[in-house]
């Protein structure tokens, strides 16, 4: 876990700009720096792990999912969007940067993200697929969201679920796995993805479904994820236990 | 021109999505559908027939050059940058599907972008790096713009010029262009892109240098492209055209 840390904050830095215009280069990192716990980038250096290969093979698709994630943060935060002055403690990045840099430094995320992706030896093309699917479904599950008729299973796969299926697929294409490997990896990370979306209900005691439900739902995606792990050849225990931690997140 | 634009058209509408949700969608497509001149994607397939290959195998890209220029403008228009409510001669896409699904139109435009560009069957991972350099740069314009401190040839360079060098190398590198063949595309479309801006700041009559100045500018920019062309083995008639026509814009 350390280790995947340190891939991940290394990489993170080589790619974030350090230049001119300052004020841009500065919300990319406050936006990005500010004390995540890498969620979606482990997923992807364990990914790269589980079907044999190395997770120094996936540290561009890891840097690449966690950009992507923090730019869609950035931009739910907005005025015109959940109206968010605090992320993490911190004043969120229109709050501190103002709205026009704070749309500009989501927007170069994204970009980044994908320019980061795309520097994978292996699979370049089928991972910048991946995540430009992924990137197009999370988008798509907060427009969801702020509609009229919301649909809560699709919200809850694309805009929570979509994130996790790209890091853990990303991983796999990185380290070179097969066909059954990503698949499997696809079902891994869509009940991850899942679980961790009740588990925020609980945490929030906010229901969709019923208190208990819910917790039912919770146990049952985590089950599902951990058993797809059963399908990889490599080494999993990381993605087990990352599955089963986050079902305790709760106590 | 008329069968690069038939590509065009007919690219962008396929990977445009038309399923839910409904109203991102349709913003989508109306983003983009608003009547643009397609210049960037033109000469996106125009690059690739002029590095010997065929129009028809940069389409991805020129698709995905399009859909990220409409991002840029749908975010350049919102009320906390430009706040135009009119774009094209009809309303701009807040104005007329609210802020937060322009914010997320936009955002779902770019990763889109990402995508297409991935699908190019030669040097996909090529081509996504340049979009990823280019699309950091177009918001590294766009921030330096509203800045205070203005770095005008900086503004030129990255606001306007990144977004047609990043067609006319998408194009070559889709063509299966040699490095010379792709470092003549870059000269080409920086001159270009400059010209075209010096153009505007004309018909704009909003000068940051003299009327005279800038006249020749244009002018100085535009040979400069067309120059470059003739390092070209392919089919270079449609670019110098283009550059020929884009000096004309005032008459």
């Amino acid at each position: 876990m350390d280790s995947y840390l340190e891939i991940v904050e290394r990489t993170l830095d080589e790619v974030l700009p350090k230049g001119r215009p300052e004020k841009l280069s500065e919300a990319m990192r406050y936006a990005v720096g500010a004390g995540g716990k890498r969620i979606r980038p482990l997923i992807c250096l364990a990914a790269a792990e589980a079907v044999g290969g190395r997770a120094e093979d996936a540290r561009y698709p890891a840097a690449a999912i966690e950009l992507l994630h923090n730019y869609t943060l950035v931009h739910d935060d907005l005025p015109a969007m959940d109206n968010d002055t605090e992320r993490r403690g911190k004043p969120s990045v229109w709050a501190k940067f103002g709205e026009a840099d704070a749309i500009l430094a989501g927007d170069a995320l994204q970009a980044l993200a994908f320019g980061v992706a795309a520097k994978a030896r292996r699979n370049a093309g089928a991972i910048v697929r991946t995540l430009g699917e992924k990137g197009v479904g999370v988008v798509a599950g907060q427009a969801e969201d702020i509609g009229s008729d919301k649909d809560i299973p699709y919200i809850y796969e694309h805009k929570t679920a979509d994130l996790f299926v790209a890091a853990a697929k990303m991983g796999g294409l990185a380290g070179g796995g097969s066909e059954d490997d990503i698949a499997a990896l696809e079902a891994f990370a869509l009940n991850l993805g899942l679980a961790f979306q009740y588990e925020d209900d609980l945490l929030d005691g906010d229901y969709t479904y019923s208190r208990e439900e819910t917790e039912q739902l919770a146990q049952e995606t985590t089950r599902r994820a951990v058993e797809a792990l059963a399908r990889l050849k490599g080494d999993t225990a990381f993605l087990r236990e990352l599955a089963n931690r986050l079902l305790g997140r709760r106590v």
